[in-house]
């Protein structure tokens, strides 16, 4: 068995989805909606499934679906992307295997904010990149030139960037994202772009991604998300954008990971990226809501929830709440102690960063989230 | 980008697939049915679709899927598998990855038999393994204890067995897995078995798990793939099989190559392998029947068929069939000017091998096998 697996644990996620499903807990750990699919979502992958073809699709992604997603970027973010510059893959995780595996070779360093998600360090460290941490600071996780200029080396040769940012929940400003684009481009710097969150913003900002600086086409892989994007994180349906000769290589990644991806689950992703703004608003008017109901509630709670303006997390301050506990120790009490899953934001932090930081999904029902927070309350 | 891929090709599948639609021809190449897929297991994943959740299933598969795995093995091979020894990929080729990613480490050298499925080599050069070559030759493919001792260094650590043998189509005896088996343990080898065509066998005889010969149980990974044993090769849906400390490595490489795998298509998969024996007889009784249509069709024809045992593909000696092209050049122009696309096994062979070899898919209708036949005589 390879070092690094024996050492290591199952990630956060579903070691607390696995605690929540054990205790019975509520479950606002592991980021996914509550609420019943859409039906016309659903109702389009059935069709595909009974009427239309259930062998391999072609390897890189069905003609339908990498129409859709460049018809999807160009309509909302105005970028123009041909179909052949779109790989779809088993889910963002993989798009982010796949470009590690076709950017990162032996020795290279790898620069990553922190903090992120739990699989990028590993992966980088598998594969024999090295990563190369710069720390976020709540409550703004703001991003630092200096700090940023300070990590980079001769040996630094990828960038990874995920925005808007999980678990903080925050965004990058324009000026910020311009910083770190010109900070690839001088380096001569690969930017992996995990860009999954960019259709759940509540600000009202349209999303831009990294890949539209200056510089940036020929050396940025954008990555998204089907399950963001409609809520359906069963599916699996990611994909990696990038210029072609990029994508070339990010194709050859991942015929050798999954080969491909159920072709009625991307038919209906496809059907899914060409309805119109207004279906797309109905369903972040409802996130909304739901995010306001558990700010709400937390606030009430006198829990201090962290300034926050995407995708489907709050975060809470527990020092600045008068916890004493640290957020691991207050995320495995809460799944046992009262009935409510979360996820410390220290496990998805390496070395030293804050540990008292907790994040809760507030994808839920109102009366779930309302519950939630009574029983947080009572525990605190 | 990682020198590896910046000079690979897609993989041979891929490609004479992209011909074989360029070109509408018959694709007798990469392996899939044509049939339409059958309606209760295509019933089963819509009706899990719309009624079930389409969140997160756990990272290690559905309860119910691994436990179907589990009691279709020891109904049908023999096995005493626990439900925690089983982890779902999305897909055999995921499946493959994991475990190469869990168990080969920088510098070890990893045994596989040649000819193998393209995804073997790149990926243990890629993540750091060394792949070492034992020759299988035609017609039989026989499995020789002097060649694979030969191939035996200190460096050695792991072995792929790929049983039954795609593209060969034959099936390892009891005394060669016995024999191989034997090695593993001498050397202290892990052997990753890749048993996808397990349950697509026409000789009659039981498939027997390397996994089963005294003292693999410990050092064996078990991959299987429902696209295979249902014909639903689109449906990206396998898994591994190992004793629980091996399992638990497999996992963690798993959790960050694509995490989970659509819920839909799990509990169809599970709904499946109860299904009774004779509900998967006569799915191979079809199969059965378009294995005789092809190989009576290119026997008339004077194409000279290789034994064959298993598998959705016959192999065909185009020197013993009078063809002087190679199996390269008879493919590339076969789809092109005779419009039947069909796979070169010299693409499956690194190094010294056969280059007259080429291997075609009967899992097609009759009428599609007969015209496939005529036009390659009229080619030939
Ligand atoms: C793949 S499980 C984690 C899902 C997720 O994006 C999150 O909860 O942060
Ligand atoms: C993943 S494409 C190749 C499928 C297959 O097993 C084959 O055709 O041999």
């Amino acid at each position: 068995v390879h070092p690094l697996y024996a050492a290591m644990a199952p990630t956060i996620f579903e070691h607390m989805s696995a605690l929540a499903r054990e205790h019975g807990a509520i479950n606002l750990g592991q980021g996914f909606p509550d609420e019943p699919p859409h039906p016309d979502m659903v109702a389009a992958a059935a069709r595909a499934l009974t009427e239309k073809s259930n062998q391999y699709p072609p390897a890189f992604g069905l003609p339908e679906l990498c129409n859709a997603i460049c018809g999807f970027y160009a309509r909302r973010q105005g970028l123009a992307l041909a179909p052949e510059q779109v790989i779809v893959t088993s889910g963002a995780t993989e798009a982010l295997a796949a470009a590690l595996l076709a950017l990162v070779a032996s020795g290279d360093e790898v620069i990553l904010f922190q903090p992120a998600y739990d699989s990028y360090a590993p992966v980088i460290r598998r594969i024999g990149g090295v990563p190369v941490s710069v720390a976020l600071r709540p409550p703004h996780w703001r991003y630092d030139a200096a700090d940023l200029a300070a990590a980079i080396t001769p040996r630094t040769r990828v960038l990874m960037l995920n925005d808007p940012l999980n678990p903080a929940g925050t965004v990058a400003s324009e000026a910020e994202l311009a910083m770190i684009a010109e900070t690839c481009v001088r380096y001569d710097l690969t930017a992996i772009c995990d860009e999954v969150w960019e259709d759940v913003r509540f600000d009202g900002i349209a999303h831009r991604s990294l890949l539209s600086f200056p510089g940036m086409a020929e050396r940025a892989v954008k990555i998204g998300s089907a399950g963001k994007i409609f809520g359906l994180t069963g599916w699996k349906t990611g994909w990696m954008c990038a210029a072609p000769a990029l994508a070339t290589a990010l194709g050859r990644a991942h015929q050798f990971l999954t080969f491909t991806t159920p072709p009625a689950l991307q038919w209906a992703v496809a059907e899914g990226l060409e309805r119109p703004d207004d279906w797309f608003a109905a369903q972040r008017d409802g996130w909304a809501v739901s995010r306001r109901r558990l700010g709400d509630a937390l606030d009430r709670a006198g829990f201090n929830v962290l300034p926050n303006a995407a995708t489907w997390f709050l975060c809470i301050d527990l020092a600045a709440s008068g916890v004493a506990l640290s957020d691991r120790e207050f995320s495995e009490r809460a799944v046992r102690e009262a009935g409510v899953a979360s996820i410390p934001v220290s496990a998805l932090f390496e070395g030293d960063g804050p540990r008292h930081i907790l994040r809760l999904c507030f994808a839920k029902d109102g009366a779930v989230l309302d519950e939630a927070v009574e029983r947080l309350a009572r525990f605190r």
